[in-house]
């Protein structure tokens, strides 16, 4: 594994040796006050996050990945009913065929492992088996999306786990794009479905890419009930602060509501995931 | 805000101040080799964390929700979309209501905020109306889980940021129990929908709760492909393992096998969750 320290590669430090704070928190949401609050090296951590696309060629160890999703692992789960499990994939050949089903990202080949999160009701189905009772709540939509919020849970635990080693990831929704393919690749079983996707390995420190702004708070937080008024809230002044982000790093016209409206618009955006639904049902999830 | 420090109740702590990574790995999984890695805060926070149902009185201040807030922000999203949104309730009659109407936990009222976690594409509708287009794709069942996936990172980025401030919190999936009290009290728009909640507040040291035993790693980490085999691989060693730690705070008897049967066998097991589907429709999530 890489002697990377995290936070470490952009020369601003902190006392502590992690990186400022504020400077990560103004980045992310333009300007804020100080928080009231002290710093640690989790929360520097989880502001100065960022989706590594870019990886140098070192490998991450069987160690560190083991700990790595044993930190998955120990995250919450709904009911401890555990039902997700996830593939980890070296192989090369393997890689380049789920790359080139999904959407060809070169970095799924260039990162030290791939990580396939998958709902998995199989052992669940097992053990009730053995009790001589039917899984009849398999049948209804909420028996597919448990899975679908603890494996982000569980694959966010596992990806800040990775960051707080020095190394780093992305999350590869895409591999909803086709998961038929994964399907067959993984030679996943019925009562399993490929959720989500994450490159990991030794982040290249020369990817043009930083502090990714957000949102302003005021305009997802809300207090008490919803404020329809907050939704439009600080919009535009988003759209600015993230050109200037993205004209930092050689794109120009950056336009956030482009971006939704291409990815949101027309059904071809979802890139094949309008089928998600049959997908599920074919692996035996009929989501009524 | 509590002065309580994170993994310091137990009066165990290792030179730096935090617990021994290794006991809570074993308490985790059984028997595991100490790994080969160099601890850090945040995966001894990881490996330690533990579901918090009875709070102190104490009161999280606004500058420190901001912050855990902000950390859930800075966590990775689904192309950017940042389709969600969160609501903050302090209120007690609202929050007594809302316990009342999904299960009436007591740790609803004692905690000092509930958070719900929404799925929300208000902001990418009014987005795209401004370019004039129609936003087809959440006519499909994609559209509804992308936030699924997305709340599960940003909730638990926000419970650890938590955690590393010395609270603690549980998720709260019981808000699917019953989504038109919770579209109701909160004032949830069309094309909003309440995934998740969470309970945060000052960890009760006396309550009776530590690392929750999970299943071993070898059978939910699958190597290039799914093993089949691998499925119920130390379920029967897990059942003693879970059963001696429920032992320890008094309770008999405990299987992890009859659980999984109540909770996944019969509909009524999902506690009214079987209308998930109708209920998503009705905020605009026709969920094809």
């Amino acid at each position: 594994m890489s002697d990377h320290q995290p936070l470490r590669h952009d020369g601003c430090e902190s006392p502590d040796g992690g990186r400022s704070m504020l400077r990560d928190l103004r980045e992310r949401f333009g300007a804020v006050e100080p928080p009231n609050v002290s710093e640690n090296e989790t929360l520097r951590l989880q502001l100065h996050h960022r989706s590594v696309r870019r990886f140098l060629p070192e490998q991450i160890d069987d160690g560190a990945l083991d700990l790595i999703l044993m930190a998955a692992q120990a995250a919450s789960h709904s009911s401890n009913l555990q039902a997700w499990s996830v593939v980890v994939v070296r192989d090369e050949g393997r890689r380049r065929r789920i790359s080139e089903a999904i959407g060809g990202m070169r970095f799924i080949q260039e990162a030290s492992v791939l990580l396939v999160w998958v709902a998995d009701l199989v052992r669940a189905e097992r053990l009730l088996e053995r009790q001589g009772q039917d899984m009849e709540t398999v049948r209804y939509l909420e028996g597919a999306l448990v899975p679908f919020v603890d494996i982000g849970i569980a694959a966010q635990s596992a990806l800040l786990a990775a960051e707080s080693l020095g190394l780093g990831g992305v999350f590869i929704g895409a591999v909803r794009n086709d998961p038929v393919s994964i399907v067959d690749e993984l030679e996943l079983p019925r009562l399993t479905f490929p959720v989500l996707g994450m490159a990991l390995g030794v982040p290249d420190p020369d990817e043009a890419a930083g502090v990714k702004p957000r949102l302003s708070p005021s305009a997802v937080v809300h207090r008490e009930r919803y404020s329809t008024d907050a939704v439009s809230d600080g919009v535009d002044e988003y759209e600015s602060r993230l050109a200037g982000y993205y004209e930092n790093y050689g794109v120009r016209d950056y336009s956030w509501a482009r971006r939704i409206a291409d990815r949101l618009g027309p059904r071809a955006g979802l890139k094949g995931r309008h089928r998600l639904r049959e997908w599920l049902m074919q692996q035996g999830f009929p989501g009524e």
